[in-house]
């Protein structure tokens, strides 16, 4: 996950629609949209209008494409592929997908539905949730029949630095108490390639069916502000290409699908004061809130704009979570196998940016890694404890109560696994820093535009704002905070990106 | 703080502006604001249209009224005050005001700064806190110079439960971080009057001056939509009377001053789910998030819409902080002295909403306290623990060390002053549940417009909204979460919203 995506396999764009006089009007300071009036003529149009083209964007073009209409989609940056090329490309399905059935996987739509909607954070978009749960074989199916290749390989190893195969336990579900709410079931679904591609071979194979499709994909234009109506509707968009503005009119719907805020870094503070303090902003670098700022000047209502996926990433190696992780009070605060989304959350929201994490010999990492510095080392707990700056007697307290059960291959507390689970003993120890600031702490954003499950933008009066659609990371959609699982993000871009592209292309429309 | 406030001495209100024609215009569906086009004529018209009668709006109308604007002012429901006249009235002021010195209280500008933005979350607004310390001398003589009375009385109590005493601690000065982080002071400053009435007479005070000023105020008036022009200036308001559709037209500018959205249940739950699962909505009843709304159809960014005041009023009586307070893991999480808002936030936004007090046979309630229920009796830890069902042997490894410790004075974990410190010792044990379910546990929400500090709303590109302006907690103001003293909200409401009524009055405006 640590290159920007290459330009996945897409050749040098034909604009389909045509290029029409120089547009008339230009942003004015202080506007936020443009008017109708504004616009003496369109210099192109369009049935439908994607922005971005990342997994939500090109999903959306896909479908709207497929239902007949004719479809632009603009991509800020250079190259195509956005934040989808740099992940990991899995995608969370489950209740019997092929590739489940084929590995001898049980799941159900409601074990999926009860590990989604119970164990991220209070209130989840349970309308969402469901929709996605109940139609995610034939989602899977989709992905397959686009051409995304996946292998009949399963895997047990947490995390994604493996091999080939396509099918492994990607979040939280075997960590307590997740374990007790849902069945757990191996839903991630990634691309069966070698190495950590996966992201960049989804793109590449959704891009290029978009293309063959006859998808107009255009980079390297910037969308500015939406053109609307004198009755809300949305009527086009002003963008700039190569410095000039060009007024795009659009007959049926625009997909709003320009990822997050991560990049827009005072944007960032004001909604998400927890990320900002994250040391490594996670995501391509057209991630500015554009298209969640477009939103919000239609009227559209944004949620959860303070979360994100704050991510700590300590395994591999799983030999480290034979450790404990502690606060700021010397506490432990979870189980040390959650999911590093989990983990990631409980830090930066929780624990106000600060944990360590505790090994001693056998647990400790090699001299190879370098996400986290030890930051105290000793003969004794109370010796890392001192050199910290723990409250004295906390942390000696702390891991006097976790071995008394652990030596019994109990946790009381967090209920570790017992393959991670034994006494800390064996000097040296070691403190390593999992603070938010200096640690390897990666984050990017989860709130966006309140939309419907059919990626309608909604208006702070809960009304639909006509011929505005969102998706992905642009919407507050599935990933909630805690993250719970790799591939929900992605899931919800495919998933959902589908969805708003047909529903834009079947809106009835403007003439222009 | 329990009842509504009586209508506070206004009579009955004459309309000073002329009522004219039936409005063209009602709220279409999905119109999240009307376009001037569609309003054939103005039934009202003012220079100064000021929603919403509490703190914030009557500030605002006071002072837009002193710079000579015809002001109208609307409320919603059929008495005026709003949450204001239902609060303590405590205002934080500081930095060494004419109550302070003649009580002798030494404080500065820049304790009170480090106080506010060293102590609450992460990243406030930087901006509108240094204005208001420096500003806080002026701004409490202004209350004075209103008539607001006050008592050159200091009392030592924790809580508003009090005499006629004006000044006290209201917040988190005293307790560990904060007192470390900036030089504590008495900055709460509240009508000298007994018992809780101090918000009543705040707003009978506000209120009796707006209309001596010869601010029209008129109550039973609904707002329902911004009126806004081509161009974005707002051009005026679509209200509702007696279920009528009227139109208000405003040559100068709005101010939004209608509070927050507690009692808009679906709003919050989907904006600041962890507030929507405490017991007891805590505001007026007109808190539908309505001002922000309208905001946000304009174009305007809400920010921090997920914070609010969640409380855990577990004092007074003092006794009960020589008890401790533990999470489900049986934990400690602060230093039990924390304001009843410090307190409200650890476990409702970072506990998932379950905490217990721990009591002994001294510092348990006494029969007559009833919002908080015992939930688990018994003659040692042990049984509290296996009633609580907390984890196995948690709940007796906190006390011991706890106690170890607090035997020689000393709380090396959350140093807790030491007039509450001792061991937990002398059976009974009870436990009451702290649960934000189950709990008296009052919520009120903080999210809402991005504002400059004159009030001015800002789109979601950053440029002001021509003509619109915004108050108090249709705001994102002074109150951050955690909340850390008492007298931040209305103080920023009377503050920022006397700078409002004053820059709204001073806007270039309209010709209507």
């Amino acid at each position: 996950m640590a290159d920007r995506a290459d330009r996945p396999g897409i050749s040098r764009r034909r604009l389909l629609v045509g290029l029409g006089a120089t547009a008339a009007a230009t942003v004015a300071a202080g506007t936020a949209a443009l008017p109708r009036s504004g616009i003496a003529s369109w210099d192109i149009t369009t049935d439908v209008l994607i922005v971005g083209s990342g997994a939500a964007g090109v999903s959306a073009a896909i479908e709207a494409r497929q239902a007949g209409a004719e479809v632009l989609l603009i991509e800020s940056l250079a190259r195509f592929g956005g934040s989808s090329a740099m992940s990991g490309g899995v995608v969370y399905a489950g209740g019997g997908t092929a590739l489940q059935q084929a590995l001898k996987v049980t799941d159900s739509a409601e074990a999926m539905y009860n590990f989604i909607s119970l164990t991220g954070g209070p209130h989840p978009p349970l309308d969402k949730i469901q929709l996605y749960c109940e139609e995610s074989v034939a989602h899977f199916a989709w992905l397959v029949a686009q051409g995304v290749p996946y292998s009949e390989k399963f895997t047990t190893a947490k995390g994604l630095y493996m091999g080939d195969e396509s099918l492994y336990f990607s979040g939280n579900e075997l960590a307590w108490p997740a374990r007790d709410l849902a069945r757990p079931a191996a839903r991630g679904h990634v691309p069966g390639i070698p190495g950590m591609n996966g992201g960049r071979r989804l793109m590449q194979v959704l891009l290029s069916r978009a293309e063959a499709l006859g998808v107009s994909l255009r980079a390297a234009v910037a969308a500015r502000r939406l053109v609307i109506e004198n009755d809300g509707r949305i009527a086009g968009m002003q963008v700039s290409i190569d410095g000039q503005p060009q007024a795009i009119g659009v007959k049926r719907g625009i997909v709003l699908a320009s990822g997050g805020f991560i990049h827009n870094r005072e944007m960032l503070r004001q909604y998400a004061p927890e990320l900002y303090d994250c040391s490594v902003p996670w995501g391509n670098a057209g991630d500015l809130g554009d298209g969640i700022n477009m939103g919000i000047a239609a009227g559209g209502a944004a949620l959860r704009m303070h979360q994100g996926f704050a991510i700590a990433p300590i395994y591999p190696p799983e030999n480290v979570l034979s450790g404990i992780v502690v606060n700021a009070s010397g506490q432990r605060f979870l189980s040390e196998e959650s999911y590093h989304g989990v983990l990631g959350d409980a830090i930066a929201y929780h624990q106000q940016g600060r944990a360590w994490l505790i090994t001693d010999q056998r647990s400790a990492y090699s001299l190879h890694q370098d996400n986290f510095l030890p930051v105290a080392r000793g003969s004794s707990i109370g010796d890392i404890a001192a050199q910290l700056g723990l409250p004295r007697g906390a942390l000696q307290h702390t891991v006097a109560y976790y071995n008394r059960y652990a030596a019994n291959g109990d946790d009381p507390m967090f209920h570790k696994s017992q393959a991670y689970l034994r006494p800390l003993q064996g000097p040296p120890y070691t403190a390593w820093d999992l603070g938010v600031a200096d640690a390897f702490f990666p984050a990017h954003t989860f709130g966006g535009l309140h939309t419907t499950v059919d990626g309608q933008v909604l208006n702070s009066f809960g009304d639909e704002i006509p011929g505005l659609y969102a998706a992905g990371r642009t919407t507050a959609g599935l990933p909630t905070a805690p993250y719970i699982a790799s591939g929900l993000s992605v899931g919800d871009c495919t998933f959902f990106g589908r969805r708003a592209g047909r529903a834009a292309a079947a809106d009835a429309g403007l003439r222009l």
